[in-house]
């Protein structure tokens, strides 16, 4: 039996395994998408059942501009399918984040996206502040562990307070998304433009 | 006389000569403003009334994103004041060019905003096609100059035929903008997101 691309795509989908693993599951189940899938988990391959590691290339381009044009934003977010993409829960979180994006100008998407000398500059401000306050050396490095937690929420989108319900992040929000759609979602990229800015 | 920002502002508005300038000519001509202008115009300093040096810091942010949300772009026009901002010929401007990045991709604004590492392989691709070709040395500086002019108005914004009427190049249609509007209008950014891309 002929393995196509597209077994090879849906069996992809179904296990998160890489493209070869799942031709070769395939090949060796003779095309049987059960099999496969059982040879695939027996393998431990499937693992990927973990949505975080499942390719999400479909999603939506969404723009917001605040009334008046003064400020605006480009907003990428995936999901695995066209067919989630064009939900209307999928839509509306694609125009939420956008909006969030133009309402709360964060830096990054996530820690580990701070430019290195950034967070350095931050740390030592941190560091200064609490010697300044004559805090005791041993308790330092809390403090700061404290405010840099702050400071990841201010300008780090995914650990944001989210603008249409504060007691969630909007990580908290993708997760829900995930959960509801059983696809993997991520925010790929984001660009926000003030005027003259 | 005091020389308030202000004065300087507006003086700087009216010639386009740079900040020191134009405190010394209000300095010079006790906070005349007519005074002060005839001065810079004296000096020289005033031959800025080419509205291309004017600061144009005003202007739109405007997001166009296609039907299906695959791909989508973000601009930012500048003029010099919010009433001009403000006028539907130069909102529907900032749409047009807008949907221009979605429609045509363009790399940059400018020649001058091509990576020289890419211009250096344009060329050397357009001087290796002509040899291939048996055209006669003397004559490939030019076939290269000439491919690279169409290649400017592939990927640079303000060389793209205009994609309402081809018969203008984007820049054109700003110009037409700049002359009916009387002030300095320019594109200082744009960004495009495509799906995966």
């Amino acid at each position: 039996m002929e393995i196509t691309t597209s077994m090879i795509k849906e069996l992809r989908q179904a296990t998160g395994a890489g493209v070869l693993d799942c031709k070769k599951a395939l090949e060796t189940s003779g095309g049987d998408p059960e099999k496969a899938k059982a040879y695939l988990q027996e393998k431990g391959l499937a693992a990927a059942a973990k949505k975080a590691d499942r390719a999400a290339e479909e999603g939506l381009i969404e723009a917001y501009v605040h009334a008046g044009g003064r400020v605006g934003a480009l907003i990428e977010l995936n999901c695995e399918t066209d067919f989630v993409a064009r939900t209307e829960a999928f839509k509306e979180l694609a125009h939420d984040l956008a909006m969030q994006v133009v309402a709360t100008n964060p830096l990054c998407l996530a820690p580990a996206d701070i430019p290195p000398g950034v967070l350095e500059e931050e740390k030592s401000k941190y560091q200064t502040q609490a010697r300044d306050m004559g805090k005791p050396e041993r308790i330092i490095d809390r403090i700061v562990e404290g405010k840099l937690q702050k400071y990841y929420q201010e300008v780090c989108l995914l650990e944001q307070p989210f603008i249409k319900d504060d007691d969630l992040t909007v990580q908290d929000i993708i997760t829900q998304m995930i959960a509801k759609s059983g696809e993997n979602i991520v925010v790929r990229r984001f660009v926000r433009f003030e005027l003259g800015g």
